[in-house]
């Protein structure tokens, strides 16, 4: 299966897979999609640095690409300790008693509190540019849309297209008129950062309303090949996944709390909640009494970016520690419903393509 | 285009085309695809039968069937004068404050009001049952999930089969179970009552739950023959469409208010809000001032079906005589932004047939 796409990106199969793990997202990469190394995640760039070189060297020359997180409005910016300043205490208490409350043990004492997601500041988020670039990268996403316009210029300097994250058709109008060369149109059904509209909608609207211009990818809701041919009816030129990858053999390797898994692969369709409190802009994340705490009553508001994720930083690392699946917080879209066993991405991918060929094949019977 | 389903039901294409209006209806049957005429509105049967009768003589011999709203578990029941007493004060209070804010004029001197929806109550429901089976019906949809057991029993010992709405995969399972032949698989994106689940994810998973007992019906988001061929991709066995026919030539004879078009027309996809205020339970409607009173903080929680309806019937009416496109209260899905012109049912029909053949074409080359 090809679109022309594949050819603009050296790629045998229009499948896009956003991950945060390198070990997934080489993988992706040798099974003949295009693997898409998520950066929010590096608060340091050098960790950035190795990532890449690994991947360099563990991808057999095929391409990758990186996904960044650069808000269009430039967010509160100041180290880690200026920002603290600014999360009211109150917000504090309740993440501290709701923390106790679900059974959540403090950090050990040898443990030592992480500075929290960092990559959400414009200064992070450009260093993972800056370093990206010194790869032999073949994209550069931004998972909120158009990246400034020097970032644009830059990118295009080095010859690597920029790919932009699209919840709405005037987003995805605007982020090309900005320079943006490939849009990912983002359903609702999507985990983390996510809009209201539905894949359904949404990617045809997209479609009509930049299509002629540059390709677009279908994003959200995908994770078997009746999906991937949906989305290829629906105009998109791929299929932009990145929930399924989250219970691969590679995935695992990114030696998080076992609890994560269990948690997704019990989990239905039903079983998650698109809300702020994860970074503060609404993102999809797995229904557990984490979310559900913050659903009630007496929950504070969530702090606008970068600042709700700090204020959760030190409950993100205690809630992996303490190894519950009933409490962990975690991104990820309604396919979680789909996601029940662990498999290696290869397989995953093979499967993918089959029964989008087969779904292709019934349909064409159809007349 | 067809599906094994036309040949059961002896329509030409796979598409089901729910409307409240029998013109509607009646033309979607002579354009090949089913009409299913909405019954919730006639709170009189005989207006139901004349409605049926007029459908007999204008089909051209072609199938037709209707759609009835039954809860699963019976709702309060009452004439509607034993109902008024259970709607506090402090409800009706905030209607009336809001309708004065938005400009909605009382009705006038030589207006009755009008007795509300009353097609929600079972007994009123079960009556439209009855007009129908004397009707050369060919399905009975329930909009609200399985009927009671013996109403499936007499529907089917007319020769009818029974389908119905399912918002998740478990309720599907459970109305097949109960008798139902063919379900709906009703996507977030949906106009009306409808569930969470997009229908990128939904679909499959119904198909995969099941679809080797029953065909499965994709409902949420269908308003172009790409939105057609993804359904099928996704492994529907037809399009089951309510919104598209809102805005067309043969909707306008129903004699709604203008405004109301006009609003359809010009809104766009973000322009709906999953609400309770219309029935009482969960259903997509256009996004309007009067949805926006609904969700501020002064306004009372909706109350529960069949009360909510009645609290906002006369409201209901006085915002269709105020023709004010900026207040309506109309059930719409995602699809709205989709329908920007009036066009006859047998046009869109055309058009739709058309793309989804062009889209299973192109899906065919990517090989």
């Amino acid at each position: 299966m090809r679109t022309p796409l594949c050819d603009t990106l050296g790629i045998e199969h229009p499948v896009f897979g956003f991950t945060p793990s390198e070990h997934v997202a080489a993988a992706i990469s040798r099974a003949g999609g295009l693997g898409v190394l998520g950066c929010v995640r590096f608060n340091d760039a050098a960790d950035l640095d190795r990532a890449l070189t690994w991947m360099d060297e563990n991808t057999d020359g095929r391409p990758y690409g990186v996904d960044i997180v650069m808000p269009a409005t430039v967010p509160t910016e100041g180290t880690s300790f200026d920002l603290d300043k600014l999360i009211p205490q109150g917000h504090r208490d309740f993440v501290q008693r709701t923390l106790q409350k679900l059974g959540v043990p403090p950090l050990p004492a040898d443990e030592e509190s992480g500075a929290g997601v960092l990559g959400w500041l414009h200064s992070v988020a450009r260093s993972h540019v800056d370093v990206a670039l010194e790869h032999p990268i073949r994209l550069i996403a931004n998972a909120l849309g158009s990246p400034p316009d020097d970032v644009i210029r830059r990118v295009h300097e080095h010859g690597v297209p920029v790919a932009a994250l699209a919840g709405k058709s005037e987003h995805a109008s605007r982020h090309v008129d900005n320079g943006v060369d490939i849009v990912v149109a983002q359903g609702y059904e999507a985990g983390g950062h996510t809009g209201e509209v539905a894949s359904m909608v949404l990617v045809p609207e997209v479609v009509d309303a930049v299509g002629e211009r540059v390709p677009v990818l279908a994003a959200g809701g995908i994770g078997s090949g009746r999906q991937m041919a949906a989305a290829l009816a629906l105009g998109a030129s791929g299929a932009w996944m990145g929930s399924y990858w989250l219970t691969t053999a590679e995935y695992a390797l990114m030696g998080q709390s076992t609890a994560t898994q269990r948690a997704l692969l019990a989990a239905g369709s039903s079983d998650t909640v698109r809300t702020r409190i994860y970074t503060g802009k609404p993102a999809r994340l797995l229904k557990t009494r984490w979310t559900e705490a913050w659903a009630e009553a007496d929950a504070p508001a969530p702090l606008p970016m970068p600042l709700q994720n700090l204020l959760v930083s030190e409950a993100h690392q205690r809630i992996t520690l303490s190894d519950d699946p009933g409490v962990v917080s975690m991104p990820v879209g309604q396919v979680v419903g789909r996601m029940n066993d662990v498999r290696p991405v290869a397989e995953v991918m093979a499967t993918l393509l089959r029964e989008a060929d087969e779904a292709i094949d019934r349909l064409g019977k159809l007349r």
